[in-house]
């Protein structure tokens, strides 16, 4: 069996649950945190730093790997895995939400999606079909259906859309072919309660082994985010993982615990650390504040990350402020480190009747940043879809967004 | 005893030697090959790496530090060492070849040099006793004393800054307070024989523990970099390190060894590394090539180094056509393998008595770059220092200059 996926423990007091996720490159305890790697690399990070912070599943992006590489390059090498050097678990997601966050530069129909590539302008098309063969060809452990992912807040768009998607997860389980890879339906319908159970009872039907819930955290009040959350999650099978696309602040990752997800995956860690923004027990800490000039501390004392073993906050904010690469990559490996350590508590805590407490005290000393602002532009960027006159690679509204930050 | 060297084994063909050089944070085995850390980081590597690849000195620049963050910041942290976590060997360089390339960003009198940041605008001072006392408070192994590098080509400039480098040399070594620190004497000259004696004798009577061909690899023509080699080598004293500023193209690195160089810094390898070009035993390739797409093979086959034993060129074209940072850390740490590599074979040559054979194998197989366009447009540049009304720190002309590249 290529794939399993076991509940080892359900909190009492919530949804929490700690489980085991089989895949054929090895195994990963959940809940847990997969760093993302949109272009075949965790930016700034190697493969042994990614095994070193404990990281055990990562995402990488069909959308941009279809483009650049391509994918019969990265068939033609191997797959992904040998292809980038990694090892462990990778899930690759199905190109639905980049090629949707295109806007202007694509046009959907019931077939599939025509888009523009933001490199270079140039014209594809993906349908459900076409979504697995290049996921087959990239080879990576879980696979994704291709959804449309539309604006949360839009029902009539919603309704449609999700019509599309339940139909195009049929034709997605029909279009595989390989049989070790786990291929996941994306459950959408916006911030509607009613869309949210309906995708919820349609999906499950046809018997996935794994449930992503797709379309939130895209812009969406984040109270909304856990109202669909309270809503989806019980309707879902307990012996399939759970996945919620996007999330990954560390007072999210908490409260997605607390639902019942299992799977997480946000550019959150590696974007913040190449802003100079690192991962504190009491918040985010900026390398650029004048005050860090001669702190000789680490970023967080205790940490056991490599960055927090060896450099100080000084040289950090030195690195950082002098524009030097290995600035980025020692932050983000204190990120991704901090949040998978998190990640690890969490489990521990679970396992031993303590994820409320965990959770109380982590939030108590830990000033979250209210990210809505961001969210909301994000929102009204994605709302005020407007012409496009011409094909630009790096305009804003040309490129492909990440969920969630 | 802080500092040592010794000719464990002089070739007999030519004037190449092995030697040995103490430092008080460990041995270094020469000829040897410093990369360089401008900004108290060999961009894009982090300390581990430079040890696997077999770093066994690096070089800080002066000038860049004491602009950001500043020596009494690092001073306060501890010095280089700890700030940087290094704890190998390090040489800052005096600051003067980056304050005299900034052209009409300064002003020079017997006394010392003013010049204005290229960061910020602001005005600074350097002397030969502020040299030193920078370089005390930064706490390199090998201090550098303040000279005038002037355009090689100019007899008169080269003639009125060699006194001036002279005077400034003794003031250097009356200023110096730490004993822990080997100070080198810096010869100039330009590309003129009698110029080059000159300074050879006089540097030399001061008895420095270590002497510096500086004024070379900075826009002259390659024959006359060789050619006063051959004129100061011989007045240099054999029981001291000789060190030859700038040079770190393969090619080059033969060169200077056969003239009796031992020390070298670049550079090189990480700018080409950073603009997609490494190191083969065949000359450089550069990975943007197309015909790299689906290479599955390392670039160089049997190469030990990290990248190679784990990365395929096709990724690393990858890595570089999608601007990933990944991509140019594994450049570099290739690169800076390659010439560490090719140092460790240049020294067991030596010991063989094999180092012509070496050389000759080498170089029929490598295929040399001609940089000489790059230098004689850096020497047009340096030649046509005009008035620059405005100080702006990203302008070509107001950045400071590496030597060789």
């Amino acid at each position: 069996m290529h794939f399993h996926f076991a509940v080892e423990q359900p909190d009492t007091a919530c949804n929490a649950r700690v489980g085991l996720l089989r895949t054929p490159h090895g195994d990963i305890p959940t809940p847990v945190f997969a760093p993302v790697g949109t272009q075949a690399t965790v930016k700034t990070l190697a493969p042994d730093e990614l095994v070193e912070a404990g990281t055990t599943l990562i995402l990488a992006n069909t959308y941009h790997l279809y483009l650049r590489p391509g994918a019969n390059v990265i068939q033609r090498l191997g797959g992904l895995h040998p292809f980038m050097g990694w090892s462990g678990p990778i899930l690759t997601d199905s190109g639905g939400f980049q090629i949707f966050s295109l806007e202007s530069l694509r046009k959907i129909s019931d077939e599939g999606v025509v888009f523009r590539s933001h490199i270079d302008g140039s014209e594809h098309f993906f349908s459900p079909e076409k979504a697995i063969e290049v996921q087959e060809k990239l080879g990576a452990d879980i696979i994704m259906a291709l959804d449309e992912c539309p604006d949360p807040m839009n029902y009539d768009y919603n309704q449609a859309a999700l019509e599309r998607t339940h139909r195009w997860a049929e034709r997605c389980l029909r279009a595989q072919s390989r049989t070790d890879q786990a291929l996941f339906g994306i459950l959408q319908g916006g911030i509607f309660p009613d869309l949210r159970r309906e995708s919820a009872r349609f999906l499950t039907s046809l018997d996935f082994p794994g449930y992503a819930v797709g379309g939130l955290s895209v812009g969406e009040p984040k109270d909304k985010t856990w109202e669909m959350l309270k809503v989806t999650v019980p309707l879902l099978p307990r012996d399939r993982p759970r996945y919620l696309m996007g999330v990954g602040s560390p007072e999210d990752l908490f409260e997605g615990v607390a639902h019942g997800i299992d799977i997480f995956d946000c550019v959150l860690p590696t974007r913040l650390a190449r802003n100079g923004a690192v991962f504190t027990d009491e918040g985010r800490l900026n390398l650029r504040k004048a005050t860090l000039a001669e702190d000789n501390r680490p970023i967080g004392e205790g940490c056991g990350c490599y960055t927090c073993r060896h450099f100080s906050r000084a040289y950090l904010r030195h690195l950082y402020k002098a524009g030097e690469i290995l600035g980025l990559r020692l932050n983000t490996i204190h990120n991704v480190f901090f949040l998978l350590d998190l990640m690890r508590k969490i489990r521990a805590a679970i396992l031993a009747g303590q994820f409320a407490v965990l959770k109380q005290s982590f939030l108590s000393r830990y000033k979250a940043v209210n990210d809505q602002s961001t969210r909301s532009q994000d929102l009204a960027r994605r709302r005020g879809a407007s012409s496009l006159s011409t094909l630009r690679g790096s305009t804003l509204r040309g490129r492909p967004k990440q969920r969630g930050v």
